[in-house]
C-alpha cells in the first residue's frame, strides 16, 4: 500500500495549523504554507501561531514556509484555506505545475459564485489529481490542544483514503474513511446556515427544547438535499453531517451560530455584516443553499427563513415564527 | 372526526403539570390528578406548582384532584408518572373500571424489569384502551413557560391521533402525528444512556469535538437498535429520535447528562446513585438497553462502556479511550 511520510499543508489559518500538528503527531514530516509572512515567522521561532491559536505552543515541530514549491515533493496535501479561495488556490497550484500528488480539502462551503462543491472545481482547475475531502465535528483549537475528534476523511480510491487515514492517525485525532466524497460535503456546507437559525432561537432565548426540534428539522433538510445529490444515508448521519450540524448548532465557539444569536437579540444582519471582521459563512450561503435547492427540486424552508432574515424580508420575530410553528401534519411529511 | 373537549392528566410531577396546563391553553378543560396532596392544594390555592415548577405561575386555570375517579369522564388521559410506575399506574385504572378513554403515555424508559416498552405495557394491563405516546424534545420549564416545544404523538389510529395533536396544540406547543408507536418511544428510552456517555466526555473536559462526534455515534446506536425493532427511519431523526437525544446529550438541565459530567469529574456511580435524590434513569437502564440489543442482536457499544461504567468494571477514563478510540475501519460500519 501506498505510505504517505510527508504531508504539506496550504493554508496558516487555526484549522491548517492544527492540521499541520497532527501530522506531526502522526509521525509525519509536516510542512505548512502561509502567505503570512510573520505566521511563518512565528511557527519557526516559537512553535505558536498566535494570531489564530492563541497561547498553544506545539508539542511537536512543524515546518513553515511562504514559498508553495517548497510543498512540491510532499506525499499529499492538505489544502485549508477559506472555501471562497479555494478556486485560485488551485488555480496557482495549477500554475505551478508541479502539483499532482493527492489533495484533501479541508474547508467546508459551497463556491459561492458557482453553488459548486469544492471538490467539483478541483476536477476543473487541476483535472487528474486524486482528490478527496477532510470532514467532521473539529474545532480546530480542540485538535491543536489534542483533545479527542474524529472526522472523516472521503475519496473515490478506498486505498489511497486508507493510506491518507493511517497518514494522519494519532491517538486523539481518528479519521475514518468513506469513498462518499459528495455526501461528505454536504453537512460541511449546509450546517452554517442551519447554525444561524440555532443561534437565533437561542439569542431570543426561546429554549434548549425549541433549539433540539430545529436541530432535528435542519438534520431533515441536510438530509432531504443530501439524497437529492446521491449522498449516502450512513454519511447524513456521521461525523461530517450529523456530527457536525450538532458541533455547529450547540457551540457559541461557532461563529455562525454566534451570529445567528445576535440576530436572535434584535441586531440587524446588514449591521452585523459590516462590523464583523470574522465571517459568518453561513449569512453568504444560504441563498447559495437555496439555489441548489431549487436546482434539486428540494424545499429548504429553514435555508429560506435564514435567507430572508439576513436580505432584510424578515424580522426575526417573524422568522422565528416561520421556524417554530408549522401546520400539524404529520411528521414524516414534514 | 372525534373531538377530545376534556384531557385527564395522571401525576403532578413537572412534566405533569407543564402538560395539563398545555391542555387549558390548548382550551381543553384540564384536570390534574396528583397523588400528594400539598401539591393539589397549592395548584388549586394558587396555580403554582411550586415544588417542581418554581417561581412559575400558570396563565391558565387547571383543576387538580387527589381523587383518580374525578378523572373518569374525561376525553383522554395523559399517563405522566415516572416509567418504572407504569405497571403499577394502570393496575390502579384497571381496578378502577372507568378509564377506556384514549390513553397518551408521557414517560420514556423501558420497564426495567422486563425490558418492555411503555407501549406494551398498556395492552397487558388495560387491554382494549386505544393508547399511544406523545414524546420529543421537551424540557418541562420550556413548556411551562410557554417556549416554542414540538413533540411526536404517536397512536395506531391516525384519526385519534389528529384529534390528540388538535386537543394540545397551542401556538407555542406542536404536536405532529405518527403512527409509529414503537420507533417513537425508541429515542426516549436511550438517549438517557448515551447522555451519560455525552456527560462524561463534558466532565472530562475532552472538548465539544469529542462531544459533537460522541453524540452522532449515539444517533448511530439507537438507529440500530430501532431498525431491529421496526422503527421507520423518519421516526428515529425526528423529534422523539434525534431531537430528544441532541437536547439530553447537551444540556446540564438534563439529569443523566449531570449525571455523566459528575463520572467525567471523576465521582464514583456508586456514590452518585446513593448521595442523589434525583433518578438519573439512564444509569439504570444501561444495562436494560444492553439485553434488549443482545435480543435484537444489536451491538449497543455505548451502552455497553455506560453500563460497565455503573458498575464500576471500567474507570473512567478506559472508559472514555473505549468511547473515543476505536479502530480506522471505514464509517458506515461503525
Amino acid at each position: 500500500m501506498q505510505r504517505i511520510q510527508s504531508v504539506g499543508v496550504i493554508g496558516g489559518g487555526a484549522w491548517g495549523t492544527a492540521l499541520a500538528l497532527t501530522a506531526a503527531r502522526a509521525g509525519r514530516k509536516a510542512i505548512l504554507w502561509a502567505r503570512d509572512a510573520n505566521t511563518v515567522s512565528d511557527i519557526r521561532a516559537r512553535q505558536q501561531n498566535p494570531r489564530y491559536l492563541h497561547g498553544i505552543t506545539f508539542d511537536e515541530e512543524i515546518e513553515a514556509t511562504t514559498v508553495l514549491t517548497d510543498l512540491v515533493s510532499v506525499d499529499a496535501v492538505l489544502l485549508v484555506t477559506p472555501a471562497q479561495t479555494t478556486r485560485p488556490m488551485l488555480q496557482e497550484l495549477s500554475r505551478l505545475g508541479a502539483f499532482k500528488m493527492p489533495l484533501l480539502l479541508c474547508a467546508k462551503g459551497f463556491e459561492r459564485q458557482t453553488g459548486k462543491l469544492l471538490s467539483q472545481i478541483v476536477s476543473e482547475e487541476l483535472p487528474g489529481t486524486p482528490a478527496g475531502v477532510l470532514s467532521g465535528p473539529s474545532f480546530a483549537e480542540d485538535v491543536a490542544k489534542g483533545l479527542p475528534t474524529a472526522v472523516t476523511i472521503a475519496i473515490d480510491s478506498q486505498e489511497l483514503g486508507h493510506a491518507l487515514c493511517l497518514a494522519l492517525a494519532a491517538p486523539a485525532f481518528r479519521p475514518y474513511a468513506s469513498t462518499d466524497v459528495v455526501g461528505t460535503q454536504i453537512g460541511g456546507a449546509l450546517k452554517n446556515v442551519l447554525a444561524i437559525a440555532c443561534g437565533a432561537v437561542a439569542g431570543r432565548k426561546l429554549g434548549a427544547s425549541a433549539q433540539a426540534a430545529l436541530t432535528a428539522r435542519g438534520f431533515a433538510e441536510l438530509t432531504r438535499l443530501g439524497v437529492a445529490m446521491d449522498a449516502k444515508p450512513e454519511t447524513l448521519t456521521g461525523l461530517s453531517g450529523l456530527g457536525d450540524l450538532v458541533l455547529t448548532c450547540s457551540s457559541t465557539q461557532s461563529r455562525n451560530f454566534s451570529f445567528g444569536k445576535k440576530l436572535g437579540e434584535g441586531h440587524k444582519a446588514a449591521d452585523l455584516l459590516l462590523q464583523s471582521d470574522k465571517l459568518a459563512e453561513g449569512a453568504f450561503s444560504a441563498r447559495v443553499a437555496l439555489d441548489i435547492g431549487r436546482r434539486h427540486k428540494v424545499d429548504l424552508p429553514i435555508c429560506e427563513t435564514v435567507s430572508r432574515m439576513i436580505d432584510g424580508d424578515l424580522d426575526v420575530d417573524e422568522a422565528l415564527t416561520a421556524l417554530m410553528s408549522r401546520p400539524l401534519k404529520p411528521e414524516a411529511s414534514s
